[in-house]
């Protein structure tokens, strides 16, 4: 059985959570709280000399890390990953654009804020995220007003690592009325049967 | 004819510049000059809304930015990117840790240092780069202690993503000498009968 290791709180883990339970694939789930340093250990290291979540353990024992690495992984051959090259590479294209442009900036904001409690101390560099995530959100907002999805016209798992930290941007300081293209894209993914939100059923809870 | 708009200068442009040339594809090279603002004309917003270099037009007309997106849609196919499900997970897993670990410290320490002359303004966000830096240098030796290139046992896009900015991480202020398993490995993929440095071959000159 597959094995993820990660923190639900984090956007990166929510992503492999919600594509596994969207597969109904069978998997384990080790928390890893991150907040007290279980990700630096060096026994945790042993297994993402980058130390970070989250963290895919195969049957073989072989590990992958990176957020997106694991979706690609996870989706090869369902209807989350397209078959056609071009679109495919449209689908990396957007998760590049999403660990690049949209999270350094959202997800960082989401933390100070969420996490730490907004410290004077970060104050100045959550306010020099603001900018940077409002126009990560306005490069989705304008493709979401003409498409249903990211990629084509199906939903791949591009929306999956975009929703993550979109849809708790807010936490982040990032006002989303202003996108209502976005709002109505959170409701087509929500609507899928087997969706999930950013907690874990009481069958991965420790 | 492939298109692909960028500057020579930068590693991101400079990975897809290697790879088409790896191949011997013929392709137009259209310089970008984005110090001047090239990428950030409403002309180019039209083909890259998010106003960055490289970017790469196909034949339908059809655009494709994000560096390690192009690379993976040119490789498709070709030895440089494996068959094998896990390994080509592998190649996007070291890939996203370069655009997320690794170039946010390197490429903006040597921008900051190369290009911007090392301003007073700037010295303590690149003093800042340099921890990160040296972390992301690190993990590659480590891997490359044990192996010849970072996924399998062949030069693959990982390789030529991590290469990019790598190899010029002096002009960063990152002393490689710490590093001789990556020392060894720039000769390994320097080796190939088609490699070309960062700078234009005669015929890619505008």
């Amino acid at each position: 059985m597959l094995t993820l290791f990660g923190d639900i709180v984090s956007g990166n883990c929510y992503k492999a959570y919600l594509l596994l339970n969207l597969l109904e694939i069978d998997f384990k789930w080790v928390n890893v709280n991150v907040l007290e340093g279980e990700a630096a250990t060096d026994e945790f290291r042993q297994m993402n000399p980058n130390a970070k979540i989250p963290l895919l353990q195969l049957d073989s024992g072989e590990y992958l890390s990176e957020s997106n690495a694991i979706l690609n992984y996870l989706a090869e051959g369902t209807e989350f990953l397209p078959k056609d090259r071009f679109l495919r590479a449209k689908v990396l294209e957007w998760q590049f654009f999403e660990q690049y442009s949209h999270e350094p900036y959202i997800a960082v904001a989401r933390f100070i804020n969420k996490y730490q409690g907004l410290p004077d101390e970060r104050k100045a560099e959550y306010e020099s995220k603001q900018p940077g995530g409002h126009k990560a959100l306005s490069i989705m907002d304008a493709r979401l007003e003409s498409h249903d999805y990211l990629v084509g016209d199906q939903y791949t798992i591009a929306d999956i690592s975009l929703y993550a930290y979109t849809h708790v941007a807010e936490e982040g300081g990032f006002d989303l009325s202003h996108y209502p293209a976005i709002a109505a894209w959170f409701k087509r993914i929500e609507s899928h049967p087997n969706h999930v939100g950013m907690s874990l059923k009481p069958e991965h809870q420790g």
